[in-house]
């Protein structure tokens, strides 16, 4: 029986190989040609980093799914389930990390954000109209890529579809999302919900993708499509718990800037139904004016009120869930990382 | 041999015909649902009126195609070419229509435009969010939409190629158009270049469409994408000549404002190769400001340089051009409609 740590680290060292293939691959299907402004705007954000954890779930499903051993098979020339010709995998993950890129750039536009990943956001370093030009590049690129997976045109079809209406789906809950923000009776299922669509499909996109394109059966497809929608929302509600608990300096923002900035998280969705006065919990809502110790006592307030543990148990139950549900896939060591790695989504320090 | 008056009117009555089978099909396929602020404001535009001309030359396109008379068959269930299911390329032209919608949206914040088919633009009737949001919300519904004609899947794989990569060029013409506001050395064919980019590939998505998805032959895909290059560049010089010619009532806007907003156009492009100021020749930058002698003496001084001439002229080519490439169609009534439809692309009057 392996650590828990050596087990993190495994996962780590799993997800870190992967995002350097994945790295290489994006210039390669994303190359600085003319007009070079807009491309190199549409490239920046990619750039300036990221953990790649949806193309990290795309990658390792598809070698669970064709039952070789982890980083044996090439990528670019992966083996379908059947006679049809060698599938190319890294251009669908690439593909959704390319739509994840043009997501953020957009967003940080809406929530007018200045930063991301480190960096300014694209419409800082650039200009709103470059900004919204290269999100709007990224969107349609990421179909051009997915179109050159190589697979059987039926199988590319399927594929084309789950993007979209991912797409669609994102929309979808970013304008819920921002809906939330004026209302005061959010549900935690209502939350679930908006998290599902603005974030889980996303997830739920990359785990399906190489069972469709390899040519899974219905139900393998739609049981990945399930795992991928568990881990996503456990992704997302961690997200909202490390931005209460994970000291400023390593998150990069503001500690609690959620709570300044009055988004919506299960933890306050469900405070608010145990009768706390969330919007009173910080004074400010600039989160330059905020102190530590303002944080610090709502997040004791939070605590006491049982929402964080309400939070953690939610994402560990859709782990779980999830977890199981990849039982339609071959008992092998991709498939023992595809838990690893939901794991390790709601037990990351940031 | 009908008169020019009769022609015209001929093509405007089966332009509206077309329209309001496409102003049907726009509900259908793009339904208000949940959350219904986004629904409405992606509709906004589509909803607030548009000619459909990209969607009557797909239409029309498919009819020469196919061999039928004029409206006989029913769009929704078209005949292919072969033996294969019947085709619905009414969701196709619906598919192109909400593409230029969705350019519309978000290039009116672009250019921070606030009026646009005489309703305020969508950023400005809800907000800037929303209108990205609902630009990003159609883009991705017109890849939903594309891929529900029944054709067969390689035909659909083909047809969302040149949906993607169309989608990419404009946001590269757009980017282009952004940097040459910027230059005074911009020459016609790099100022063609763009259009082609800008506008041209969306006619050109729009005649080759149906030829994909019915089932035609490689010559007569690239024939009709080169007709609809050709008329949707034409398209657009017109375009610029009218914003010149045009008295502001009917305009709909104030004539000249290109020249008052220094946007590049054929016209100026030639000009400044002719030794003529165009920077000079209105002092405002000021669309309210400007008066109706000003902008009758630029239009004297760019007409005595030859530069609406060489427009004109321009346009009447590439018109000519465009329907020779048509022989490789069956030479019936939906063809000659695509002809006088090219006319009238640069015989309008607004």
């Amino acid at each position: 029986m392996t650590s828990p740590e050596a087990r993190e680290e495994a996962v780590l060292e799993a997800v870190r190989k992967r995002r350097e293939l994945v790295n290489d691959a994006i210039p390669e299907e994303l190359p600085i040609k003319r007009p070079e402004r807009l491309y190199e705007a549409s490239r920046y954000l990619l750039d300036a980093g990221g953990k790649r954890l949806r193309p990290a779930v795309l990658l390792t499903t598809a070698e669970a799914l064709a039952d070789v051993e982890p980083l044996s098979a090439t990528y670019r020339s992966f083996p379908a389930l059947d006679d049809s010709g060698p599938i190319d995998v890294m251009a669908a993950a690439v593909s959704v990390e390319v739509i994840q890129s043009f997501t953020l750039i957009h967003d940080d536009i809406m929530d007018d954000d200045d930063l991301r990943r480190g960096v300014p956001a694209v419409h800082e370093e650039y200009d709103l109209e470059t900004a919204i030009l290269a999100g709007d590049t990224l969107y349609s690129k990421a179909f051009e890529i997915m179109l050159e997976t190589g697979a059987e045109p039926d199988r590319i079809v399927e594929a084309l579809d789950v993007l979209a209406t991912t797409c669609t789906k994102i929309c979808e809950g970013q304008s819920l999302d921002v809906t939330f923000e004026e209302r005061i009776d959010v549900s935690p299922d209502e939350y679930l919900e908006m998290v599902e669509q603005k974030t889980a499909v996303l997830y739920a996109a990359s785990a399906c993708l190489p069972a469709i394109l390899l040519g899974a059966d219905d139900e393998t497809i739609d049981a990945l499509y399930g795992y991928g929608l568990d881990i996503g929302r456990a992704f997302q509600i961690q997200d909202d718990v490390l931005d209460l608990t994970v000291p400023s300096e390593q998150l990069g923002k503001q500690r609690g800037s959620d709570l300044v900035e009055n988004k919506q998280t299960l933890i306050t969705v469900h405070a608010r139904e145990q009768g706390v006065d969330v919007d009173g919990l910080v004074d400010t809502d600039d989160v330059d004016a905020v102190t530590e110790a303002e944080i610090d006592d709502a997040v004791a307030e939070l605590e006491a009120a049982g929402s964080i543990s309400y939070a953690n148990e939610t994402a560990r139950d859709l782990v779980e869930q999830g977890k199981n549900r990849l039982e339609v896939v071959p008992d092998n060591e991709a498939r023992e990382l595809l838990c690893e790695l939901a794991d390790y989504l709601i037990q990351r320090g940031y």
